[in-house]
């Protein structure tokens, strides 16, 4: 079963190094990291560097396709080979999954056109800006019976988890849970919007902006945003010819 | 403020990356991944390739050491210079830390000496040996006033967020956990030995067992085992002779 892993520059760690972690434990698990060519790919922080394994063209049918999150996510929407790719695979592909503003990517690719899905709390309104249906409520929103997003950055370990369960049953996910400690007991519980102060709130959206702020991913995001919004007006222009 | 993970040859990815993904947001963070030498080490898994950017020698004085486990730390705790490395930051560090069976380098370099301290469960056995008190049933488990131990893989998040809380405040903590969205929801209960049954143990027993059996790691663990019983038998010479 072959596992494809997006590695697009300034992805956020976490998003995919959870799911990978429990999805390579599944039986005859082959995962790979793929983008436009194979070598290091920069993190968010700027100093973590991953490498990418294989190509887009090297991968024409991977079984699962994970698309993380990060600031470079927006960059990745308007990548037309990347979005090229992603509707190449779709058909073939068992599941389709992104963790955190990855969501936004497969939007972008237009897998998600009318659908539910979720991501990070910070991507949300962007989210809806592609014509989905953002839930903000659920860690875990399956798109239809393939595509699936969950929400942000740690959130890609409950999804690896429920997804180990649909591909190999439940006594094989417990097994990946037990051996990677998933136990969870974190010291604070303030890890959603719906459970966070005022405060928290402010402390979080000043650390995202702080990632926001680089100037590559902000010009990305604005040119997805105008990318939407002329999409759309298109889009009326056409309703109204054909009216 | 300096944080040095320490990246050694067959890690488990997240062990570090939860922790990473935590402590880089916290203020004035500057991450590293340290080893011999700069380049790409590769994980457990065969597959994920990760870079380190500083050696040994270029980080003499790191406030935070992250020190996580994985199949190769049997052969990272017989490996002098990492043990020589350790003992020469311990002083002037803030935190030395460690996730899964990262312990058992801590406890190579003398640092748990009779202290209490835990790792993955597959890994309680080797620690003791180690004459380290092994605590199975704390996700994280204090040495002492700078010493500090995680349980496997997944525990590293609960570590960072812990950590996060006593570097920069609660806070700023609660603020990280909102920023990674740290709300999980794992779809199973099986990540801890009390709460998994006989089949879900038998089925991590067997995932864990076809990483260790890797012919290096083994033979690394072996000789580990060797060195700490040498040690012991000499000691109680040396212990016979003063007497």
């Amino acid at each position: 079963m072959q596992i494809a892993v997006v590695l697009y520059p300034t992805f956020t760690a976490l998003d995919f190094i959870g799911p990978y972690e429990v999805l390579r434990n599944l039986p005859d698990a082959e995962v790979r990291f793929v983008w436009h060519e194979p070598g290091p790919v920069t993190a968010d922080s700027g100093v973590l560097m991953v490498g990418a394994t294989h190509t887009f063209d090297e991968t024409p049918s991977p079984d699962v396709v994970l698309v993380p999150g990060g600031p470079g996510s927006s960059a990745a929407a308007r990548d037309e080979r990347v979005l090229a790719w992603l509707r190449a695979v779709h058909p073939t592909a068992n599941w389709v999954a992104s963790v955190c503003s990855g969501s936004m990517v497969l939007a972008a690719a237009g897998l998600l056109d009318g659908k539910r899905a979720t991501s990070h709390w910070g991507a949300l309104s962007a989210l809806k800006m592609c014509g989905v249906t953002a839930v903000s409520d659920e860690r875990i929103v399956r798109a239809d019976d393939k595509v699936i997003t969950a929400a942000g950055v740690s959130a890609g370990i409950d999804l690896g988890m429920w997804l180990a369960g649909q591909i190999a049953g439940e006594a094989k996910a417990k097994a990946i849970q037990l051996l990677i400690e998933y136990d969870p007991q974190p010291p604070f519980d303030a890890g959603h919007m719906s459970k966070a102060s005022a405060t928290t709130k402010a402390g979080a959206t000043a650390l995202l902006g702080r990632d926001m702020i680089k100037p590559e991913p902000l010009k990305a995001s604005v040119l997805l945003a105008w990318d939407q919004a002329i999409r759309r007006v298109r889009g009326r222009g056409a309703a109204r010819r054909t009216a």
